[in-house]
């Protein structure tokens, strides 16, 4: 038997469901919010992502040859194909672009809990500005979504990759070995931060404050203790989402997101109830055009992993009530067949959603299978209630049947 | 510069409001007619594909090793995942099994006019059923998509793979033959047919048979000249969909859809406004499951060119009404930014889509920049109505200002 290949998933019907409704949440929230839907390719030339995130990607893309010997690869991320449309297509447009996605990104590594090879990120992007009020809406834009979803129980951390880069400049780290120290302190990896920054001569003071900032961790107020432009920077997003109404987000120089091309505001979201696999949600801004060959632009944007975010609903006990069908019809004889797919036929032009027996059940069995597809009515037609143009409705929740016209029914249904 | 790969589209703001819209459509009309939702992985086992299609497919497939050394190959239509799924998960379920579908398919041929290499398919599968019911049922659910589209010029035409089937076997054609001869038909390529036919001893009078029989073309009425089994069956179908007000169809015993695994029932529909490459929609009733390593189940379902009927209803001029955004607030001066934020943030809560300048623009140029996001309406939060608790409302196609309390402002604008 053939089976769907390792880390992917096929979505039935209740599931799927399911997932519509909430991507639905999502997509409503982020036009609310004036961000518009854009779509990319599945793959592009595997250059695009080895030129954001290094050749190490190339580990874990899904790349081959296509047939003209390009290098391709399914997308391992919905950023980086982002820009790349907007510096090939979007960059005279006024500014700010503000646009969402949603799609299968693909990544070759070990599947386990709540991550796939086959996964999907819903995410947005602002392009135009690098200030505090872009910063403020896209953090504004991710807090609201999470929070339409009924999430309950999660974390929005926020920090500022300029802080940390400045302090390890003034502590004599040389450019060049920034980003592997940062990915270290990402993943609070101070043993191993540590002899690295001895090596490089950097003082036993200036090795602590280092580490200290990485714990600068609270709600507003810890910005207080912030020096320089960057804690400028927070303090004034800080106010906007203030005045935004967003409460549930807290400050954390830890959140450093190991990426090189950050430039500012870094932001985590997690939920506790995933465990150690806890994020759910990352972004800041950056630039990235220039390195696709367009001109220098300033970004910011996230990702949310719709999976994980799911699983964490999943795992809170959130619970989605499937639709189900509004009616199925039942003739009561094969004599009224036709009459019955007139009705069915009316009802689906109502937009009523509606379904027949196609199985050839008798009355009884087909009134079990109304029930095992979620139908809210069963409309009974027989011969005597059809000769004064009527038919009985059947409420599947009370049971109470009532004897409705045929003209009536759309109007009764809806 | 990056460019997107050759023979896929990035869809910019504009082109997905238009998309989401007319697949909303679809999957709405799916809906009301009882199916569900499913979806599948893009890529599957090559083999998959080629147990459907033989293996002249790998030529058309994007297949490529993963690094586990799998042939996986982009999936080329989603039939065969589809019923892989049911073979895998469903095929216990209570039968019929009404599903749909929405997603990128994947083929390496050369581009051209709506045409792709990543291109986009609509379709629906009706699992459980080789009856005339379940065939009108998936007609039905094709003309209603179609309908509610709003395409204007369109032909659906149905036929019967078994009534030539038939007529070729009494001709005395062995099995082995039959496909290539469907294929021949199929194009009405009569005169490559013929010398097949000549060289398999099959007289003048039974060839003149077969190829009028493929001219069997016109209203329901051609079927009275239909014998045999196939005749009925399509009778049957005929009088299913009238009952159903299904009145945009044809027969045409010419449709033979040259793929070998279809059974029954064939149809198609065209769009004459796309000229020569004019099918949107083709499908039929078949079984693949036992081909998976199931049991046999017959089925019936279709696919929907979802980017061809596009660019049919765009070459008939039906346009698009871009939905815009509801709401633009501009603060009249810096002094009273803090209070816009909050006021932009209430409408975003009440699902009024809302958008605020983030590039510093003042009062005339976001004014300007209001027009261009398509707002409705402008709300200009100024010093001395804020003093009072309101603003001003401006209504961008009238150009009307109006002074509204904040506190009615979500009631005004609702």
């Amino acid at each position: 038997m053939i089976q769907k290949p390792r880390g992917t998933r096929d979505f039935l019907p209740d599931e799927m469901e399911r997932r519509r409704h909430y991507e639905g949440v999502l997509r409503h929230v982020a036009e609310t919010f004036g961000f518009r839907e854009i779509a990319t390719p599945i793959f592009e030339e595997a250059e695009l992502f080895i030129l954001r995130s290094g050749s190490n990607i190339l580990n874990e893309l899904y790349a081959f040859r296509d047939k003209g010997d390009r290098e391709i690869a399914l997308r391992p991320e919905m950023t980086a194909p982002a820009i790349r449309m907007f510096v090939n297509s979007m960059s005279n447009e006024p500014k700010p672009i503000k646009m969402f996605y949603f799609g299968q990104c693909f990544r070759y590594e070990r599947p386990q809990s709540g991550r796939y090879r086959e996964f999907y990120q819903f995410g947005a992007e602002l392009i135009g500005n690098k200030n505090p009020e872009s910063d403020a809406e896209i953090i504004a834009l991710a807090a609201s979504m999470i929070k339409a979803l009924g999430l309950r129980d999660y974390r929005i951390r926020i920090g500022h990759i300029g802080v940390l880069r400045q302090k390890l400049a003034d502590a004599g780290v040389p450019k060049e070995k920034t980003a592997e120290i940062l990915q270290k302190l990402d993943k609070k990896l101070y043993d191993e931060a540590e002899p690295i920054l001895i090596d490089l001569g950097v003082s036993d003071l200036a090795r602590q404050e280092i580490f200290d900032l990485t714990g600068t961790v609270g709600g507003m107020e810890v910005l207080s203790n912030v020096p320089g432009e960057a804690g400028d920077y927070l303090r004034s997003v800080a106010e906007i989402l203030g005045r935004m109404g967003v409460r549930d987000v807290d400050i954390d120089l830890g959140v450093v997101r190991g990426l090189d091309y950050y430039t500012g505001m870094v932001f985590e979201a997690e939920a506790p109830a995933l465990g150690a696999e806890k994020q759910i949600c990352g972004g800041g801004s950056y630039t990235l055009s220039e390195l696709f060959g367009g001109e220098q632009v300033f970004s910011t944007g996230f990702a949310i992993g719709f999976d994980r975010i799911l699983l964490a609903m999943e795992k809170e006990g959130i619970e989605y009530g499937l639709r189900g069908i509004d009616a199925y019809v039942v003739p009561a004889s094969d004599a009224v067949r036709g009459e019955a797919y007139g009705i069915v036929s009316m009802l689906r032009d109502s937009g009523i959603s509606s379904d027949m027996d196609l199985m050839g059940r008798k009355m009884a069995k087909a009134m079990k299978h109304a029930s095992s597809v979620g139908a809210g009515k069963v409309i009974i037609v027989g011969e005597k209630e059809l000769s004064e143009r009527s038919v009985t409705v059947r409420d599947m929740s009370s049971g109470d049947q009532t004897l409705i016209r045929i003209s009536e029914l759309v109007r009764y249904l809806s």
